[in-house]
């Protein structure tokens, strides 16, 4: 992984929100990147694609892209080539969100293409059994999110902290190397401290923080409860 | 449509090809600058998602986007938004090109998208039918590639001309003010001319100019062609 | 089409529901080939796929698939060609329903091998545009259905009678021998009676028929208003 | 599994293969039926999604379905129902054949549909680290293939052998109860017998058979040393 990753890390997924496009994403950036400075926390982002390149002349915080194809350059119009979002100043990219759902062979070759290229994968799975089946993959982290839970402010930590703690024990049974991070419906600083208790290394959130009246308090707190949870 | 895009147009598509990605991006777009400011043709270019927001800071000639997601905001991680593509500095958008296609429903909106954020957009169709059936959808431009051209170097200009000449008379017949491009196997200058005797209004083409030894003396060419067919 | 489906045309959509599979699917397609005979009126099913061989032995009403895929035979494993559909039975299929959406170029695909196979082709739409988009690539017959109202027991013909007035005019002009049927949300016998009065030539039904108490009464009923709207 | 499913295992796909469409269908069935009943080993068929209703009436040999859909009962038009499938008399189904890849989360509920309704699953991956990815989500088979040799007459066995090694490695490892089958350029009965010399406990067929002028002689060849090797 990139020296800038580290953990326990918390990683805000821009979607498409429009409170986090454009000017609002170049705004969001720099709040994260006060906060990590501030709180000393690994805080990263996963803006649009266009919004890679302009985030990454303004902040230190690590760069997420939300999806990347399993290529390897070509004839892929529209697609979204590793090497292109590590020039343009990503280290890392999610694969396979709920939201944007990969064949198994592509998210094999998505892993590989994006250890090729130096960019940390991040793969979102939707259960324990699945998670297990990543595991294989090798990728650097694991994000579990039931599906059914992202956006509704319901915590998996709360509602399903048995999909957690599972997880974690089979993910680092296949390989006790990669790191697992919690998702979907974590919008209070206690959900985060629920997530890292069950044994994760880390939060993925979206609405949260990019809805919330006030994102930089609620990352602040974010981060305070990530290490004393 | 911006006024920054004009007719008879050469539309480069960028692919993900290495040659035209990253560095590589910039170094093409500034020849596309060139070529646009000696012949005063309209050039544009499609470069990837990454790529657009830097090269808008570079060169004055118009910016189209690869592809865009039929989507307003929200939701939609890993998904491309419309009006991020305008805010970043594209002001058209290739759809439905034939290494990414779409579902019917998704390119009426698409199109309609791109309108509401002010982006030019040009559909890419296989045959004649189909691209009756997308004018019904009224978008600004037509691109038709039979898909089994693509890449070879041979032009639709020469293997298929009737396609070409029926489809640029289906589409006027359902609206006039749609304009048509000619794609797949434009590698000469003479397949520039040849498809502006068949009525199209422009080409879009891709690896005869981007894997070119010389993209800017074959970029020069095609201009000088496109208005002296 | 052929000879044994007619107009004003009722068409179940057996779709995946449990009330109209395996021994329900025989059950079901019994009442319909008693609708059928005593009211004279053309009543249509569209079972599953592995259903139609089995009910094509025990019923004479038009079977259709509920879906085909653009393919000529070869090497598609898991994928539905259409001249093992007619072989097995039907005489047409739905192409592009709304839980099934097809690409473009593969919705005109489908249709051209639906023809050439001897299968009627009923494309599904969801607005005005579309339709027009469809009506370019020559099917049989237009089903339009909102997919926002599909199972909710609220008519199109109710709640976007323009929608539908628009789509038969538009879909008309463009080819005044494709026929226009009606979708989503039909439940009661005045929908059907709404649905006809809009200029369409028929409708397509799934849990209205699928789930009531009582198919036989509803399905009777739906005919009689069918012709005497 | 069901009784009627042994190791070892030919499996035959009919895929969309005219020669194994319709009437050709219900003949290459008869002969796998034969040379089941003849040679005493297990030989399954995998007709297209129609054909397994007629087919289950004239043979015993155990039917697969090509494919089956995540599904359980619903408003899924044009889907493939897994308690359909078996209703219609088959016993087992692919899932993710490599001309019809499933997303991860899709083939991990596909696995439980069918195990729910009584139907081996056979999932097929396309290199060891896929098939160990796919053994933790505990199908019955795995059928390892890779899809560059699909179709081509070269048969895994003998241009890849370590993948097929290290796949049955990985999975028993994983999982020693799942059956590892081979798959991808089969067309002679050395081919078998290099198969199950390297492991594995059956093979997955189709143009070598579907294709061969007699398709008896070949199979029968395959029986052989399929218990000879």
């Amino acid at each position: 992984m990139p020296s800038k990753i580290n953990t326990p890390l918390i990683l805000v997924n821009f979607k498409t929100y429009r409170e986090a496009s454009g000017d609002n994403a170049a705004r969001l950036a720099r709040i994260i990147e006060k906060v990590r400075r501030q709180t000393g926390v690994c805080v990263g982002l996963a803006p649009q694609f266009v919004d890679i390149a302009p985030i990454a002349q303004i902040v230190s915080a690590p760069i997420f892209a939300q999806h990347v194809d399993p290529i390897d350059g070509g004839s892929f119009t529209g697609h979204v080539l590793p090497q292109s979002i590590r020039a343009a100043g990503a280290v890392g990219t999610l694969i396979n969100h709920s939201e944007r759902r990969l064949r198994l062979a592509d998210i094999d070759t998505a892993i590989q293409q994006s250890r090729k290229v130096g960019l940390t994968s991040v793969v979102c799975t939707n259960n324990q059994a699945v998670s297990a089946a990543v595991a294989a993959l090798k990728p650097d982290m694991i994000a579990v999110e039931p599906p059914e839970l992202i956006g509704t402010g319901v915590p998996v930590s709360q509602a399903q902290p048995r999909v957690v703690e599972d997880t974690v024990k089979a993910v680092k049974q296949m390989d006790p190397n990669i790191i697992v991070l919690c998702g979907a419906g974590i919008t209070k600083a206690d959900d985060v401290a629920a997530a890292m208790k069950l044994g994760t290394e880390g939060v993925l959130v979206a609405s949260g923080v990019v809805k919330a009246k006030d994102p930089f308090k609620v990352l602040s707190r974010f981060a305070e409860r990530l290490t004393t949870h």
